[in-house]
């Protein structure tokens, strides 16, 4: 099984820890977004991270890949059983891809950590100001209201919360961390995730690709524990994509 | 069991759509989006429509709702069985829902249908025009070679067939139609789907909206077939919404 993306992307770090959870041997092809060549593009169409290829098999969206992976290998469970708790876990993985995505990604990881080194762009500062001291803090008076008291939602942790910490991950990278006296039960609960080893195993892979240059990016990535692909999706220059929509 | 939502917006019909095939007894809130009150914001967080209620619980975005629905009433069936063709409906459904609801909702329909009425801003007929001309065209390129010749993908409509039915649907009262001759497959593929009498049905109450004054609305959607509540989440007046990011 091959997974392309990056290890920094919150979406390619969700599979990981998935496939790491599940005991699913697998490599990566770590190209990172916007530096897809052309049969990246026939693989994933709107040229987004992850893809996942077994065999004949080829999928895109870390959520559906999630969903993949745990029905065609179902224990340990990243899913509660019951309807309406399975419900409520894509409705929190749902608001974590689409909130926390725009808001820790696209407008503050992004733009702070990515945009400069790949595109030479500064960040917008007023906006990063609206994200980091309206929006984000309106997102965690959510988060905070879902929290369990301990533990896990469902009794053994699941994509969503895998998820959720992924996003958190990325806003630390870029310098933003939760205030824990604010949101005591999501700054806990969000800590207990990134806690369990298939997600702290993560962590050197994000240092990795953070402090070499791209040419050692391989090297530094294996020496991290990594377990690459030879073959690559990806090219040397960045090029224009969809995924700046 | 009630929605809440627009009859208009493709993301609440998909959802009548599969309560119609289930043969699930409902009633609909008809509010717009950008109308909604306080406690549509406190069921909804990030303010979207559609919102299932079924006594305690409350489920928000689409794909979710109608995952639940067949998880719950599983015959007649909306998703196809195997993993990977579950997977393959998954992507389908989310390609529709994330782009060509950017594409069909966010810079046709809206722009040229709801911002001149609700906002009174007129649309960017640069922007119209790549969309037309170029974006449209490409995801239509990709929904060609996902065609089935015939039928349905997976021996029955599933619920990702009818979302993207749903998206055409509005890029035609938008005054936007596929060209038969240079998307054959697609063209008769969505005809398929928004024939089936489910789909069809819907079509009246979107009339009802279109042609009516807001204070006739609701007459106009009962005299139609519309099944309505009596409470409703939405106000006389719209607001700022996080739904225009």
């Amino acid at each position: 099984m091959l997974i392309v993306g990056s290890h920094v992307s919150p979406y390619v770090r969700k599979v990981l820890v998935a496939l790491a959870i599940k005991g699913i041997a697998h490599e990566v092809d770590p190209i990172t977004p916007f530096y897809g060549n052309d049969e990246f593009s026939r693989l994933s169409p709107l040229r987004r991270i992850p893809v996942l290829i077994d065999g004949d098999l080829v999928l895109n969206d870390s959520t559906i890949i999630c969903e993949y992976l745990d029905e065609t290998y179902p224990d340990p469970p990243l899913m509660p059983r019951a309807p309406a708790d399975r419900a409520k876990a894509r409705w929190l993985e749902e608001f974590a891809d689409s909130r926390l995505g725009d808001l820790c990604i696209w407008r503050l990881f992004f733009r702070k950590v990515v945009a400069p080194r790949v595109f030479k762009r500064e960040p917008d500062l007023e906006d990063l100001k609206l994200v980091t001291e309206v929006e984000l803090p309106a997102a965690l008076d959510w988060i905070e209201a879902q929290a369990p008291a301990d533990e896990f939602l469902f009794g053994h942790v699941c994509t969503a919360e895998i998820g959720l910490a992924c996003f958190f991950r990325n806003a630390a990278i870029a310098g933003w961390e939760m205030d824990p006296a604010r949101w005591p039960k999501a700054a806990a609960w969000v800590a207990r995730v990134q806690a369990i080893p298939e997600f702290a195993a993560t962590m050197p892979m994000e240092k990795a690709i953070l402090t070499s240059p791209n040419a050692e990016r391989r090297d530094a990535l294996i020496a991290a524990g990594a377990r690459l692909s030879e073959e690559t999706y990806g090219e040397p220059e960045p090029r224009a994509s969809i995924m700046l929509r």
